[in-house]
């Protein structure tokens, strides 16, 4: 199949698009990026390379980054990761607290905001310094040393960051946060500020089309069985809301980010990284997504 | 693979656990099927059958029977289907009514009691006979007269089915059910009361696992396109409670029903079948969850 | 002090209020009532009776019932009650499904719909002829033979009843209504089609100003103490979800309903009764809760 | 009446009571405080003071505060106060977080603790300094000068506050909290930190049971008209979840602390103030609410 071909297709089909959906704005940081962004990049685990539009161009992956934290806490936790996360989809906005507290402290899954500030807790816990270790892993799976947290998103989170504050005040007040709330936000701020592009985002998820090995590096980034475990988590519980929608439309699993980012995973056979920044009402990239439908549409890459 | 071989391993490592679960007894005629029952099919998409245990006996499908009236309705009504009723995973109990309320009357999707009840509407709106169409549709997918409505299941579940009568109406009362609210009862009440065997589920579901086509019959169910979407609704919506749980442990589209019945689809492949009466917490056979389990983990076989 | 021009002043004052609210329209015999009426009355425990506005005109009194038929439930069964029916404040829009799913069935309070529908089911296994019972008692408190059932709301009700007979299923799917939900849902049907004048109205309440003697028929409706609770209820449970708010800006125990009605209690002192159709957003008469405010605030007649 | 002999009679009844109620221990400064205490005060508004048990031993006034702060917020801002913090009835738990996620950062009211935090806020910016501010004017009211701030008290709080920072930094991020979260969480927690005693507390209350002016003091802390207001707060959401029942077993205004102190209001009367430091299920004292019932009982004293 000429994946060149389709992305160009894909590429001039959902440029349409451009002006429908909606920038994040809720920090600046992120509402100035230019909303007319689109690239789209392949990564086959054999090695070939694919991309159209700005596959070079760096963005803020923002929760794209929540499941290569969760790749990091499973990996130093195993099953143990579970007794303070569950893996259960949530049916609720993804940052909800009613959830939290019906649940007493314990998020649904690893991948919305409340299970991430749980797996930041656990990386933190595991390692000497978790922000290094994070980029340490991120750089040498995108292959690329440019890969940086960009210190301007960081600080916007920050200083709106009141929302995941109480998330992460809420937990501790049930126990299931064990470092100081400060440093468990500074490492979930950072990771999510993390500036890639879409080829570095596609050679970075590799692992998880490849068993757990980066057919790039040669790493073992993970168990064979955990790859297959973190693909099953991001099909049920990847995109917000619209996991149902998702699965229906695309049929993959995928993780979406409030910066327009959306990586998808084929199972052994390649990676795809879409970005576009305006972003549907269930706060993933509207172009992104119909990207990734006309993608499935037209190659039948579904796992189903 | 000997996959004879397999499911004799899994026969003998799975009987260890019954006593462990708890057979459903909301309703007198399920509560009293033997607990230590299991059987388990697979039917291939090329004609290969293979089983171990009960795999002759029938039992009440129940919830499983949710995804095939999901077939016809889908095949009736077309995405015009979709303004009735979501495909939106719940992170609610399956017959919780709460979300029903926030969501105004719309069911989150098509595999939760409100949901079946809303196609079990639509499926009355568009044939003459509900009833009759659901139970000759699967009798010739499933290649046997014999399948029958358990008429005795049927009336157990009429007087105890107050809560079912509690959605159907809080759906009316938004406008969301068309038809008499008796009427709409009795057809759910019917498919739920689906008397099949587990070689029997494997014929029936073997179109999702070929395009839609069932090899059996030759009929075209369902297009390849729709085939792909009801699996990734059993997958996203197909186990109650246990959604993310069922997707990391086993990694296939399925659907299950209380009176211990799973199908699971492997797309391109097979279907697979199991029965078991006691269930989990989640209300998922506890043995059929575990055997199925443990035939991904021998073959490899998830989507994932 | 001259209760007479008091009247006189607010209904003045309230008229221009009419067109502001919106007439209860979910059932049709309840749309055609013409939305400029007003009437208002009180009734001393010593005797003294005023009135403004269309006080002679009946209109249906919908939930203003419900603290009637509490009274009677309170009467037959005493404490038991409370078993069956709990008496906090809901908190939530006053025919939730919501919290009664959170509460396994037990509604919030007697004056909710989900509560009053067990309250009905009390008085059916206590007397011989419910609705006989209750109407025979409210026409001797009215000291009015005219009083009746509006057979035309009642089968209004019935027609577009299907939320009420969702709480009613609900209910007895966790076996807390022991009567057959069609009996059940036509008491309570009825008792909300009860056609009364504001000056019936005034009159019936008198108990509950009177410490559970009515002045009039000489009758002891209830205990001392039983009246001071009811009068409790009504004053934290009265008002739909408005409770608070009219606790503040009125501070009379007061039960309302959507033909427009509302009755408080000064205790010790009088009974006062409202009348006009159109509803503020919470359910409760625009023009009538404005009129209450006034005259607590021109006459200093609040509890607190 | 007697009203020295009617809290004899009710010291010995409760008493028996003791041992079956549980002391508050969610921070250490509270699990100290030895169960066996009661104390009851009046101070009727012409001035006379009955009191029994250790009336003269200051206690963690905790919540009873709120009604305080409220006081002065109320003075403050007027009206606009009901900008920022609502006065309906809550429904939930009194620090339940789930209300405020569904009514975007408006707390039901002000005597939960979401609602004293927006309270605590709104002092913050109406005065130079709140903390100082609020122990004077209780000082005042109280007419003793060893009323204090128990810093063991407020630094336990702190410790254990997640909860209360859950909450702060959740309505901020809805934008209703205008201060530094440290500084809000710190005079909330310092109120809540008031170490007063029964005959202090009594004398404080009295303004609201004599239209808004202190008959020690003379000062007019608030309009009669705002004091009938607050004193319909106190009825309809004074005793966190146990609303209904002590409105219908006591039937007055009242405030509650997890110090185990209760402080009620007889308009135009007495206030009362009862402490025994065990709590029944909703975190109401459990000899003090017995008290409080036998007194209404004993005296007739309700307002209904």
């Amino acid at each position: 199949m000429d994946y060149q071909d389709i992305l160009e297709e894909i590429d001039v089909q959902v440029r349409t698009l451009i002006g429908k959906g909606k920038v994040a704005d809720y920090i600046p940081a992120l509402a100035n990026v230019s909303p007319d962004n689109f690239a789209m990049a392949i990564h086959t685990v054999d090695g070939q390379v694919f991309s159209v539009g700005e596959a070079d161009r760096p963005f803020s992956i923002q929760s794209v980054s929540k499941s290569l934290t969760l790749t990091l806490a499973l990996d130093y936790l195993g099953s143990k990761l579970w007794k303070r996360v569950g893996k259960e989809v949530s049916g609720n906005a993804f940052n909800s607290i009613v959830q939290l507290e019906y649940d007493q402290g314990i998020p649904r899954n690893p991948l919305i905001n409340a299970g991430a500030l749980v797996v930041a807790d656990c990386i933190i816990s595991s390692v000497d310094n978790a922000k290094n270790t994070i980029l340490k892993f991120v750089k040498r799976e995108a292959d690329n040393q440019a890969v940086h947290y960009d210190f301007e998103v960081v600080e916007s989170e920050r200083k709106h960051g009141y929302r995941n504050a109480a998330l992460a005040n809420f937990m501790k007040s049930y126990g299931n946060i064990n470092n100081e709330i400060y440093d468990v936000l500074s490492v979930y701020f950072h990771h999510c500020a993390l500036s890639m592009n879409c080829k570095d985002l596609a050679k970075t998820f590799l692992f998880l089309a490849n068993n757990g090995v980066s057919p790039v590096t040669g790493d073992t980034v993970i168990s064979p069985n955990q790859a297959k475990k973190i693909n099953s988590l991001l099909l049920t519980c990847g995109m917000y809301d619209a996991v149902g929608d998702f699965a229906y439309r695309v049929g993959l699993p995928a993780k979406s980010g409030v910066g327009g980012g959306i990586v998808a995973i084929v199972p052994g056979q390649m990676t795809i990284s879409v970005w576009s920044p305006e972003l549907d009402k269930n706060g993933n990239s509207l172009a992104g997504v119909k990207a990734l439908e006309l993608f499935t549409t037209k190659t039948g890459c579904s796992v189903f």
